[in-house]
C-alpha cells in the first residue's frame, strides 16, 4: 500500500524552526525527510538529538545538512519545503527560488514574503514565475502576518454585504512571551535608543504594512497607498521583564499602525501593540459596512506558538492552491491534521 | 477590451433569492444574465420591476425565467449559478445536476447540501461525478452552514497546534428577525404542537448535523457517529412577537444541538439557541487543544442578511475551487467584491 503521507522539509532550525519540526515529527500525514541549517554547530545532527526527543520515532533519525541541495531529495514528489531563516526577503529570496526550482512547494514565515508585491515586486515575481514553471506554489505566513490582523478580518467578511473599513486591534502581552520578542519590542532600553533603533529601521514587527495591504487586495482595493507608524509603549511603573526591572520611562514596547488609504478615506487600519505588562492579550476586528461585524479572540492568538503551527498547518493548503506565489487569502483555511495515535 | 465581469444565473426568488439578485447587481465584478422561478406570478417579470429597484443597471432588464433551460445561456463561460430554491437536497438534485451539467459553477443555499457525504452519500456522488465530468465545482454555504458553526471554528485551528474539540454556541434573538424565522421558530405555538412538528420533522433548523460533519471531517475526524437532538425554548413571561404576544408556557423557539462522538468522546458540539426574546445574539468558538482558543462574535452574525452575502461572496471562491462537490472548508476566504461605483 502506498505511503500517503506527505514529505516535509525544514530549513531554519532556530526556535520557531524547531517547533516546526516537532510539529512535523508528531502528525500522522506528514513524514519528515530532511532539516537543514547553515550553522556548523548544527550540520550533522540527528533531529532526534538536537530537540532532546526521548521517542521521535523513525523520522527523528533526520540529520541536519547545510542546505535543501545537500538532502539528495527527489523532485516532483509533493514535497513541501517549510522555511524559518529570516524576516527580510532579500535575504530569503535564494532559498526560496532553489526549493521552488527543485519542485517543492514552499511555505514560509518570511514575514515580507507574505504580501510583497507592493514592497518587493520584482523579487515577488520572480517568485511567481519560478513557482508557475515548476507547477507549485509559495506562500508567507504565520500569525501575524498571516492570520490575525490579514487572513482573519478577510474571513468576517465572508459574511457581510459590503465592507467600507476594516480595523483591527491586537494585543500581545510580551511579559508572557519568550525572551527574543521581549527583545524585539526593546523591553528596557532607553527612549533615546528606541529611537535610534526606529532610525536604523531595526526596531518594530515586520510585516504590518504587508498584513494591511493583504487586506486591501483581498476586499479589491488599492494598495499602494499604505503609512506605517511607530511609538514606543514607556512603562509608567517599574515592571519585571526576561532583562530585569523596567524603570519608569524606559521602553516596555512598541505601538505600531499601519494604514492603507483609498481616494483619500482609510480603510485598512491595524494597530499592533506589544509589550512588557500591557494585557490582556487579544485580537480584535471590527469591520464597518452592512451589516457591521465585530470579531474577538479574548486572551489573542499566541505569536510563537500559533507562527509554528500556521506553517505546518498550511501544508495541506498550499498543496491544494493554484500554482504561483499566493496570498493567504486565495488558500483554503489551514487546519491541524491529526496527531500520531 | 474584454469585459472581465463574471456571469451569474440566479435560481429561487424566494426572499434570501431576491437579495442574492440584489447584491449581484450591485457588484461592479458580477453581470446577471438570467434569474428563474417556478413560479408563475414571476416568469415574464423584469428584474428591475420585481425588486422595485428605480435604478437598477441594464442587468436590472433580465426578465424571469422558469428555469436554467430557459434562459439560452451559452455554457463554459464561466457562469456561476447562485441558487436558493430549498433545504432539501433531495428536492434540489434535479437542479443542481441541471446546472452542472450545463457547465456552470453553482453555489446553493441549500442546507443539506452543505456536507451531504453521510447522510445523502448517493446525491453527494452524482454531484461530484457530474462536476468533476463538465470541469466545474458545487458548493452548498451560508451563513448557517457554510459560515458561523462550521467554517468559523475551522479557520480558527489553524492557529492552534492539536484541536480536541470543538465548541460552537450561537444564540440568535429571532425577535428582531424576519417573520419567516419567527415562524420557523415554532414562535407563540403550543408545546404539543411543538412536539408534533418535531415528530413529524418539520420542526427546527436544518443542517446543524452537516455542519458537525464538516467541522469533523475538515479536522480529519469520523463524522458518522452523529446525534442530533431539539428542544423547545419556552416563554417564560409575554413576548412580543410578529404573531402576537406570545403567553407563558408557549414555544418562544428552538434549543438545537449537534454532536460528533469519536471513541466515545464528544469531539464537535454545536448549540443552537434560535427564540423569540432569549438575546444577546451573539456566535461563540471554543477550542480545546494546544492552546484552547477562544473567539466570539458579539452581537451574532446576522442569518438573512449574511445568507445572502455568503452566497455572492463564495461566487469568486467557487470559481477557484478544484472540481467536484466541495465543502467549504475546501474554499478560500469569501469576501465581498467591490460595489459599483
Amino acid at each position: 500500500m502506498a505511503d500517503a503521507r506527505v514529505n516535509v522539509a525544514h530549513v531554519g532550525l532556530g526556535a520557531i524552526g524547531r517547533e516546526v519540526v516537532r510539529l512535523v515529527l508528531r502528525r500522522e500525514g506528514l513524514r519528515l525527510v530532511a532539516a537543514c541549517d547553515i550553522s556548523p554547530d548544527l550540520v550533522g545532527a540527528s533531529i532526534a538529538a538536537m530537540l532532546g526527543e526521548d521517542q521521535p520515532g523513525p523520522d527523528g533519525r533526520v540529520t541536519v545538512v547545510e542546505g535543501l541541495a545537500d538532502a539528495g531529495l527527489e523532485p516532483g514528489d509533493g514535497l513541501v519545503v517549510t522555511h524559518t531563516t529570516s524576516s527580510s526577503l532579500s535575504r530569503c529570496l535564494p532559498e526560496l527560488l532553489g526549493a521552488l526550482e527543485a519542485g517543492a512547494y514552499v511555505v514560509s514565515s518570511c514575514e515580507e514574503l507574505s504580501y510583497p508585491w507592493v514592497q518587493a515586486p520584482d523579487a515577488a515575481a520572480r517568485l511567481d514565475a519560478a513557482a508557475k514553471a515548476a507547477g507549485v506554489s509559495v506562500v508567507g505566513t504565520g500569525v501575524n502576518p498571516g492570520f490575525a490582523m490579514d487572513y482573519l478580518p478577510v474571513v468576517l467578511s465572508g459574511a457581510t454585504k459590503r465592507v467600507d473599513s476594516v480595523r483591527v486591534h491586537r494585543v500581545q502581552d510580551a511579559g508572557v512571551r519568550r525572551d527574543p520578542l521581549q527583545a524585539k519590542v526593546g523591553a528596557g532600553i532607553s527612549r533615546d535608543e528606541f529611537d535610534r533603533r526606529v532610525a536604523a529601521g531595526s526596531m518594530g514587527h515586520v510585516g504590518l504594512t504587508e498584513s494591511a495591504q493583504a487586506v486591501a487586495s483581498a476586499l479589491g482595493w488599492d494598495a499602494t497607498d499604505t503609512t506605517e507608524t511607530i511609538e514606543p509603549v514607556v512603562a509608567e511603573s517599574p515592571t519585571p521583564s526576561a532583562f530585569g526591572t523596567i524603570e519608569p520611562g524606559s521602553i516596555a514596547g512598541i505601538d505600531q499602525v499601519a494604514v492603507v488609504r483609498v481616494a483619500g478615506e482609510d480603510r485598512v487600519r491595524l494597530h499592533l501593540q506589544m509589550a512588557v505588562g500591557i494585557g490582556p492579550s487579544q485580537d480584535d476586528i471590527r469591520l464597518t459596512g452592512d451589516p457591521d461585524l465585530h470579531l474577538t479572540v479574548p486572551g489573542g492568538l499566541h505569536g510563537d506558538l500559533a507562527t509554528a503551527a500556521a506553517l505546518v498547518n498550511t501544508i495541506g493548503s498550499i498543496r491544494h492552491a493554484e500554482p504561483g506565489l499566493r496570498v493567504m487569502s486565495e488558500l483554503r483555511p489551514p487546519r491541524p491534521t491529526p496527531a500520531r495515535g
